[in-house]
């Protein structure tokens, strides 16, 4: 593998790649990716965390030139970036490449979104910018996973730098040099710490991604230069963040084989090692129905990771019913909930819950695949009802649908903008491809003042 | 040496060290910090890397709250930090603390003036405030250095940011736990490759240490929360940036070790490895006068690693100039000279100073130490002149004096103030400890309308 050109070769590509060439179904997995991005965004812009970061950088925004979704038009675009960054992640309820575990669309597309508001940009382009800036960000991201994750960090931001500048860039129509040394910028300002999971900082890593992407692009146009190796040099990126380096993996294939087509997205409102156990519990409660209230007990076999990630026995917090396999049966079971509303402090300490939560044991087996489950549940009468799940609803082999995709996006936005408003923004974001601006997709995300 | 809670010690430790206990040479030098400090970021503002900059933030910039020194107050408090972080270092005129060859007042100066301008703050506090912030980024720097350096990370930036919040944090009134939770949120900041130098983006560095750092307080401020043990955590900053972790550099003797006390100023314009060279010369110089001119030979015997960094035969532009040991030592030979005005373009091409570089040899020898140096000049007529330096000037053990530090602050800034303004600014920083505000300070920097 020639490594002299790493860097120059994908930005060349990036700049000179023809957007009548990406293939219909790339295109269209794109766009999926667009859809369920916005919703959680929409979804995750009341939270407080977003609340924090805005009450921080309300002092030093400039004029309000992009969209916080969900919220209003009030900060310039580099926040707005930040923002819409961390509000798409901190449901913990966006897309997921697989491969990597990097969420790719919060950096990518809360950059170009952003950057989009500024200038003239019809739908198509801006589909077309994120898809490239994607694949940037998860290429570079194949390049060097698992090795760098394992050492600790946090592969949705440190690559996601690349992705939004790539975006922006591509947005900003940046020669190819320039493209090389917003690549560089980003390389330089790659940084997040997987110490930082259960705390705000977690969701901050998409955002501060898309936000210093978007910065490393305008940097460039401007002239200011960096590196032109900033990925392959022995003092760049991959070798001082990662001691598995793949430039196969960034530059092999560019053009054919498409990282976005591998893109996912939760139905689950949490990590994704528990998916397969919701899953496999609203199925059982689907066949059982009302006998969900006679359950004698919960025997689930896992892979070990999922009770090391997972394993919380008496959470006391939504957030901590994240991380509690036992809750999540639970709740799955009685309600057949595994979004949002799943996840919140009550129901977290409602007493039926808990009650069914105690009754839910886990073991775990090196035997089992990581994405697979086998759940056993046995009812007061002694009757037995099994369910083995080996991938679960959301997986590449199960992908939501459109119709899945939509529900998922009306759960999010319905309670942030009402029935009528959301299924406008719906039908408006799935027609991006057609839109001659975003400016009118954006506004209709910014609810009425009451 | 316990390490359970390294981050919430310094933390605790920046919040209550009162400021009265700070020992009178500490804070003097400080005050030479500052005022060497402030002289690059005049000197440099006019640089081509700050207009590229400026251009491109310009569009996203809040309110006109704080100075571009040397240019006018047109840019929020977190983009001034940025602008005068990378002025301050775009010129390699300024401080270093030789230990780590962390440029420790870039960061943290650029951040804690900015915000001070944005709140009613006097110098004294202000001043306490950068040396803490000092402590904190070089403590920080000495529990990894070197192998964190020798792997490739751009000390000033990952460490710089530390300092920047801690200082900002300071003077926001932090308490402890939103103190550990600034310099949290720094640490998942922390970047900066080694594969930038010789571009732009090594004096984005400390410019982005600056703004990254002042936002992370202000973050914290407004209850963004982060992981309290950012430091030392197993995926914390210090394990996953590097291979050696000595917290005994953090915590022990804080308040009665100081490595302010340890910072020194660069009397020349150009990697400190040189400076050995340059000072000899000059010495050589002020013996021979005009005999300048009948210079046959010049032999240098220097550490291998000065020929490694800065061996450059033929430069071609003034940045280039700055890696050519032979350069240096012929214009220092035949004009005194190590400051901006010896690494202009006109200056290496000028060709009295090729004449008499490429008369210039130079010997790696193992046995010779790294800051030192010795020169054998050889004159058309056969006299020998020799001067073997052991330290330079600008060296812990050779420092310069007040008076010099005011020289160097002048041909920093009358080609940008005229020296009327200087010689006030000058005065002005000097009391520092004594001024009500910085707002004054800040004013006068500002160049007069043409």
């Amino acid at each position: 593998m020639q490594t002299a050109d790493v860097t120059r070769q994908l930005a060349r590509w990036i700049v000179d790649y023809p957007a009548a060439s990406l293939p219909q179904p790339v295109r269209r997995e794109g766009l999926r990716t667009v859809v369920n991005w916005l919703g959680c965004a929409i979804g995750g812009s009341p939270h407080e965390t977003v609340d924090r970061a805005l009450d921080a950088v309300r002092l030093f925004s400039g004029p309000a030139q992009a969209t916080i979704f969900g919220r209003g038009r009030e900060v310039d675009a580099l926040h707005a970036a930040l923002l819409n960054g961390i509000a798409s992640h901190v449901l913990d309820y966006d897309d997921t490449h697989l491969k990597t575990i990097i969420h790719p669309a919060g950096p990518v597309a809360s950059a170009a979104f952003a950057a989009a508001e500024l200038m003239p940009i019809n739908g198509a382009d801006l589909l077309t910018a994120i898809i490239l800036g994607i694949e940037a960000e998860c290429r570079i991201g194949n390049c060097i996973y698992p090795d760098h994750y394992d050492r600790g960090w946090h592969i949705t931001g440190t690559a996601g730098v690349f992705g939004a500048a790539a975006a922006v860039g591509r947005l900003l129509g940046l020669d190819s040099r320039k493209m090389t040394w917003a690549l560089g910028i980003a390389a330089t300002q790659s940084s997040g710490l997987r110490e930082m999971f259960g705390t705000m900082c977690k969701s901050l890593h998409p955002g501060r991604a898309a936000q210093n992407g978007t910065m490393a692009a305008f940097l460039a146009r401007s002239g200011f230069d960096s590196s032109e190796r900033s990925i392959e040099a022995p003092r760049g990126f991959a070798n001082v963040l990662s001691t598995k380096q793949d430039y196969g993996e960034i530059l092999e294939g560019l053009g054919e084989r498409w990282e976005t087509s591998l893109n996912t997205y939760k139905p689950f409102a949490c990590g994704i090692v528990i998916h397969p156990t919701i899953d496999g519990c609203q199925q059982i409660r689907t066949e059982i129905g009302d006998a969900v209230h006679r359950i004698a007990k919960v025997e689930l076999t896992t892979h070990p990771l999922v009770l090391e990630l997972t394993g919380k026995r008496t959470p006391k917090t939504g957030l901590e019913g994240k991380f509690s396999v036992y809750h999540s049966a639970a709740v799955a079971l009685l309600h057949g909930d595994g979004t949002p509303s799943a996840f919140t402090d009550a129901i977290v300490a409602d007493p039926a819950v808990i009650a069914l939560r105690d009754r839910v044991m886990a073991t775990a087996d090196r035997a089992m695949p990581e994405e697979s489950v086998r759940i056993v549940v046995t009812l007061d009468d002694g009757t037995v009802i099994e369910r083995h799940i080996r991938r679960a609803l959301g997986s590449v082999e199960r992908p939501l649908s459109d119709a899945q995709l939509d529900e998922k996006f009306r759960g999010s936005s319905n309670p942030v903008l009402g029935e009528a408003v959301t299924d406008d923004v719906l039908a408006t974001v799935w027609r991006l491809p057609t839109l001659p601006s975003i400016n009118g997709l954006a506004a209709l995300t910014i609810p009425a003042r009451n």
